[in-house]
Formats: C-alpha cells, structure tokens, sequence
C-alpha cells in the first residue's frame, strides 16, 4: 500500500476551510466546476473533469465522515481503476491564524507512474484549495494549473 | 518506509531538463538561489534557503548517480533528522514533446506531519523546475510560492 500525503496553511477559519471542503459550491470553486451529487454521510459527490472542452472522466466520492471543522472522509467508489476503494482524508487543526490542512490519498496498491502524476496534481489543486478560501478565487477544472502537457 | 512521489511533464528535451538537475546554475534557478558545492558523482551539493532575509536551514545531498539525460540520484548527508539517510532520485523520459520527470523522495521512516510539508512543496518546486526549462523563469527560494504562512 502507498499513500499521498500534503499540507498546506490556510490563512481562514477552520469553518471557512470546512465550507469548501463539503459543500457543493466550495468543491466545485477549487477542484472542479463539475461536481453534482449529495454530500451527507453516505452520498455520493460526483467530480467531473473536462479538457480541451471534452470530459476525460472524473471520480464519485462517497462521503464516509463528516466531522464539522475537524474531518471529512470519502471513499472512491467510482473512476480510475487505481482510485477504487482508496480513501481520501482532509484532517483539520488550527496553527496561529492558519487552518492547517493534512490531505491523505490513502490504500494504492501500487505506486504505479500514475501515483505520481496524482500526487502532484493534488498539491496544485490543495493550492486552489488555498487561494480560494483566502481570496476567494480558486483554479478549479477547466481552468486548473496542467503540470503536463495533456492534464 | 514512506515515500513522496511526484511527476511533472516538461515541454523540453531531455538534455535542458537533464541541465538543470545538475548544475549549479540550473539548480539555483529552480530550487534555491543558495546551492553550493561540487555536482559530480561522489560530490556534496549544499542547498540552503531562507525566509525573511533569514536563513532557516537547508539540506546537503551526496551525488550518487548521473547518468546523462536519464537519472539522477541523491542522498541526504546533512539537513533535518527526517531527512538523513533518505534518497532523491529524478528518472527522465521522452513522451512526445515532453521530458518526462519521475521523481522520488524515498526511505522516510515515518508519514510525520513535516513528510506532508516536504511532498507538497516538492510539487511546488518541481513546477519551479518545469517553468525554468519551459520559460527561462523559475520560482527558487527565496521566491518560492508558499504553502503556509511560515514557509
């Protein structure tokens, strides 16, 4: 098994930082404007991600925890097959005038290139993630940094 | 044993990426403008960086391996207790125009908190790198993009 790890500081309330993390419009404001679905324990949240104006796919999160200001946790239940069965933790704290988050991608079976690719990916949309919740701006898909030529 | 795993695609040949992994010039250009040292297999590079106009530490990474326009391996001599021991290696490819850049931070002990840092900012900087052989412009330390109010 192999993991994503990632933190970042979020100058914010954790209550700012939860609100992005759990609700459709925060989701949709830094990871990707296509996100529909119901975010309660035990909904399913559907991310969508486009490139060059066509989908290239996406993931559906099924929400396991919620923990106000403190916690969310998902489970991928649909997408890439390396992704199915992964966990994904958002683990909050406060440091000073920061919410601090701690990001884990958890369960990989193997650390397979696309392991890699995913890792960096994550910490540019954590930096959307950032901005968002600190200026109100975020850098959602379509419109996300590329770090490769093709995504 | 954990490892940071990342990938970056860069619109360059392998040699400019290759280049800038390992020289003094290119290295300062992407990673921190404080590198010091002696870059051949054997040899002890000295990474230094610093906030505020103050210096906050830095890492010493013995050469192990270079091999031209392919691979590149470190390991950590000198720098924080995490980060003793463990190695960095940087694995090039060709896909289509891209250079290809799989990198590796391996053999951490333990996932500490300071381990979600590192993998986070290794994405910043390897986004560094990607800009410096794409542009010319890179983002070392001490203008380095922030992921947290301190560093």
């Amino acid at each position: 098994m192999a993991d994503i790890l990632h933190r970042v500081g979020i100058k914010a309330s954790l209550d700012e930082t939860y609100k992005a993390l759990t609700t459709r419009e925060g989701l949709a404001a830094w990871w990707t404007n296509n996100t529909q679905g119901e975010g309660n324990v035990g909904g399913v949240i559907q991310f969508r991600f486009s490139a060059d104006g066509s989908e290239i796919g996406g993931f559906d999160m099924k929400v396991l925890e919620l923990h106000p200001a403190r916690r969310v946790l998902w489970q991928v239940v649909g997408g890439p097959e390396e992704w199915i069965g992964t966990k994904i933790s958002w683990d909050l704290k406060v440091d000073g005038e920061n919410s601090v988050v701690l990001f884990k991608h958890q369960g990989w079976k193997e650390p397979v290139e696309f392991m890699h690719h995913c890792s960096t990916k994550w910490a540019i949309y954590l930096m959307s993630l950032k901005s968002l919740v600190e200026t109100g701006n975020g850098a959602p898909n379509p419109n996300d940094v590329r770090i490769y030529d093709r995504d």
